[in-house]
């Protein structure tokens, strides 16, 4: 007998990609982190917590840090809740609008933790398979009725981007909520920030984890109007995110300066890496994120990821049919790339 | 037309204690902070944080810390689940256990996010009331059939704490998980740790906010059998605590020295404030925890709790039938409790 609901029992865990031990001598493509650290704002802003931050409950919606973000995008705070990463954001987006009878729905594949939560919620699911080049699926978004719409933009694991122009016009063929998940959009050519301010039904994430090279912060905002905020924010924890998050990612946010010279470093690196591997004979699809999704010439995939773990050089295989013969390659440093690209040539 | 679900629109969201502004002059007895500052090795692992732990992701099952938690408590790790704050674990618990036609139960007053939480869940809930002297009504809460039984032993805001063998008893009558919410039982002279090892449907439930004085970080874990941890750990977001909860949070429970020395002093503390309110003529509640219940002669909480807070004294007051008449006093420093003390005479 289980304690467990059966949909609980019946559940696959969501399984991240693998993190070596600290210090450990690998390259490390597979989890989509930024290959550069924090601004020198935050870690200074980290240095300076003091006990008393520690001791006493963090702010319970994160001011400092929603202000910042508030005055980098020119937007009122109370369009902006704060999360323990974008995954609790996601979370609290799925808890609060869908289950039995409310669907989710999103395009496939794309990042599997929008079916597991859609999953312990018992709410029905309907994917809309992207085609080969990843066009966004826009009838078939549109028809199957959503009470909540994912489109990770760009998308992962393909990285290519859908026009903001495409999602105004999904945005309006729904009666519920288009969630765009912008994840990777500080390394996209354009965003959906104009979009929330003037759809009631949309709701932005971004999360600190890889434009700002915090993923072990976990912090994570959600854009939206203020009445969709004030729901979401009913079902999260009192005090989600903690007063070093709030003040270390406030910090971030505002050094605009540095996360632009990052991502402009990671653009070109991905770029050049793209060449590469189409030089390689590998298909590469346009990407608009901080990772390439390419495809060997033989398709040998699963192979080629275990060969290249065996060198040291962690990419990411998904074990999905639609993505089987494909690897998800972060854009590291330039020296990552040279040690993936030696390692590639010696199994190839 | 609402985006979310009726659950969901109808929910009273929880209202934290009032947070004044970090340096405003208060004394604030109100949310049940440690009044001390965490342990000097947790202030030197904050410290110590490097910004490429800040660039990764964190470990996903918060391994430091349960090592740090395992080796502390002399338990295998696999018994122990880390979340953000103690709330992340009942939200976890709610989530993975309740839902239609599974109830929570719990006696009342008492911690009132469980009742949130199962609302959001849209679980049936069972309230078992206590008496007016906070005995743990026990045979109600086993003829409640829970899918999950809450008892947060001390009690909030009571204080009060039941035997073990009382809990013992109880989880023996019930098919479902008696979760034992121990936030308070570092200052309690006992707890249910030996239980937890002997029963396979109980959980304890603890946090660093109060004995380790660290609310602001958001650290707690859950004990129970590996079989349950593994289920409560399908539902958790994938990277739940970040990289500096978990190196700091483990020097914490590590610095068993400190950690004592500060729950002694306030358990001294907390005698002495029982002894002062009782010759006021107040009705003290046996307290186990770091605050007391207190009834004025008067019965009129609700004005004194107004006229402390113009005094720029928090305490706690809830909006609840039960509690109308009672105030809630978190144990501070000797200085916090004279000014208290002094306040209270100009008013009375």
């Amino acid at each position: 007998m289980s304690f467990f609901r059966p949909a609980v029992d019946t559940l696959r865990p969501y399984v991240p990609g693998r993190q070596p031990a600290a210090g450990a001598r690998v390259v490390k493509l597979n989890t989509n982190e930024n290959p550069y650290p924090p601004s020198p704002r935050a870690q200074a802003a980290l240095a300076a917590i003091e006990a008393d931050e520690l001791r006493r409950y963090p702010d319970p919606v994160s001011q400092e840090f929603r202000r910042a973000v508030a005055d980098t995008l020119d937007l009122d705070p109370a369009w902006i809740l704060a999360g323990n990463g974008s995954d609790d954001l996601l979370t609290m987006l799925v808890r609060s609008v869908s289950g039995p009878g409310r669907p989710v729905v999103y395009p496939t594949p794309t990042y599997v933790l929008y079916r597991t939560l859609a999953g312990i919620q018992e709410a029905p699911v309907v994917e809309v398979p992207f085609d080969d080049d990843f066009v966004l699926p826009v009838a078939g978004l549109a028809e199957a009725g959503g009470a909540l719409t994912f489109v990770a933009n760009p998308n992962s694991p393909s990285g290519t981007a859908a026009p903001v122009s495409t999602l105004a016009g999904l945005a309006d063929s729904l009666d519920g909520l288009l969630v765009i998940d912008e994840a990777y959009a500080a390394f996209a050519d354009t965003d959906a920030l104009d979009l929330v301010r003037r759809r009631p039904n949309v709701v932005i994430l971004r999360t600190l984890s890889k434009s700002h090279g915090l993923a072990g912060l976990r912090l994570g905002y959600a854009i939206a109007p203020p009445g969709v905020i004030e729901g979401l924010a009913k079902v999260k924890d009192s005090y989600n995110v903690g007063a070093v998050a709030d003040r270390v990612g406030a910090a971030a946010i505002r050094d605009t300066a540095h996360a632009q010279r990052v991502v402009d470093r990671i653009v070109g690196s991905r770029k050049t890496l793209a060449e590469q591997f189409e030089r390689l004979g590998w298909r590469v699809w346009p990407s608009q994120a901080n990772f390439l999704l390419v495809r060997p010439p033989a398709g040998d995939a699963a192979r080629l990821h275990r060969q290249l773990e065996a060198c040291g050089v962690l990419v990411r295989h998904f074990d999905e049919p639609a993505l089987a013969d494909t690897l998800r390659i972060t854009v590291g440093t330039d020296e990552q790339h040279a040690v993936l690209l030696d390692a590639l040539q010696r199994i190839l």
